[in-house]
């Protein structure tokens, strides 16, 4: 950020007065520009006992295998963008059962939440950010191959707690480098 | 938003291409600036069977009574934000016992998010955007003088709950105006 998006003039990164963090401030109009973390909002979408995986088409991680998930956008509410990201990158129609893993990566700073939803039907197709959609039972699932840590620890957990039927919000932390 | 930020050109509202809403798009430089939710993260503070809430100083909703929280910062972990917040408003140490409510309020694009902390000593005090900080039992809790829906829902969750002595993560939506 060099320029003050309100005025145009430039822009100083510094602690404002009352603040205790370094701050874009515009030097002429005064106005702060904060930066927060966002939130990436997806859907673990179940068929029977299979679940849907999307091959990513585009950076990062293009050609391995994801959740459909993204941006949380402005006006919606985080299972409402689940299922808008679900239809974009899977064109596959979900109901959405409930928040079930939320994950803090403070390096990137993004939250990421996925919503375990039901597949309604079969009728997905790789949307344009996908080269691939399909179902796979636990044994078919490409562990080696999966895009990101919040993908493959969501699968994980839900394996694991079909067990029991039970699935509660699990909340992690995800560091980078990894911490031991 | 009228000015790019890594430029200084002007910002046109359109639609960028393989996109399908409006976004500030930079006329000359072509940089996109997306804008997204943010997250609110806090503290419901117990000591033994009481719990903490500050007297606001600011605004909105100055007078009135909150839980601590506060915009989650780059960087950092939902529950460092929730310990931070607690400490800045409350002057207040809390050990995290785990994430208890999330709240989508899609009409001012933000998630609130709150944690169960045990207070760990008593030597709390008013930091600058609280005028009071105190304890207090159920039957004490100024329900009429609370500051947020998502404060009067999580303390209402946590009474609630504390009979079973079991909190699991409640997740809802606050619209405005409220949807019957």
């Amino acid at each position: 950020m060099k320029f003050c998006s309100s005025c145009g003039s430039g822009i100083t990164l510094r602690i404002p007065e009352g603040d205790n963090r370094e701050r874009h401030v515009c030097d002429e109009c005064g106005a702060i520009h904060y930066q927060n973390p966002k939130v990436v909002t997806g859907c673990l979408p179940v068929y029977e006992d299979r679940v849907l995986l999307c091959r990513r088409a585009i950076a990062p991680r293009s050609g391995l295998w994801t959740l459909p998930a993204g941006f949380l956008e402005n006006g919606e509410t985080s299972s409402q963008g689940a299922v808008r990201e679900t239809l974009e990158e899977a064109c596959a129609k979900v109901a959405v059962e409930g928040l079930y893993t939320l994950f803090n990566l403070p390096h990137i700073s993004q939250i990421y939440m996925f919503y375990r939803a039901t597949l309604l039907d079969l009728d997905f197709r790789p949307g344009v950010e996908s080269t691939d959609v399909r179902l796979f039972h636990e044994h078919e699932v490409p562990w080696q191959e999966l895009a990101f840590p919040v993908v493959t620890q969501t699968l994980e957990r839900y394996f694991a707690d079909r067990a029991s039927g039970l699935f509660p919000v699990h909340v992690g932390d995800i560091h980078y480098p990894p911490r031991s």
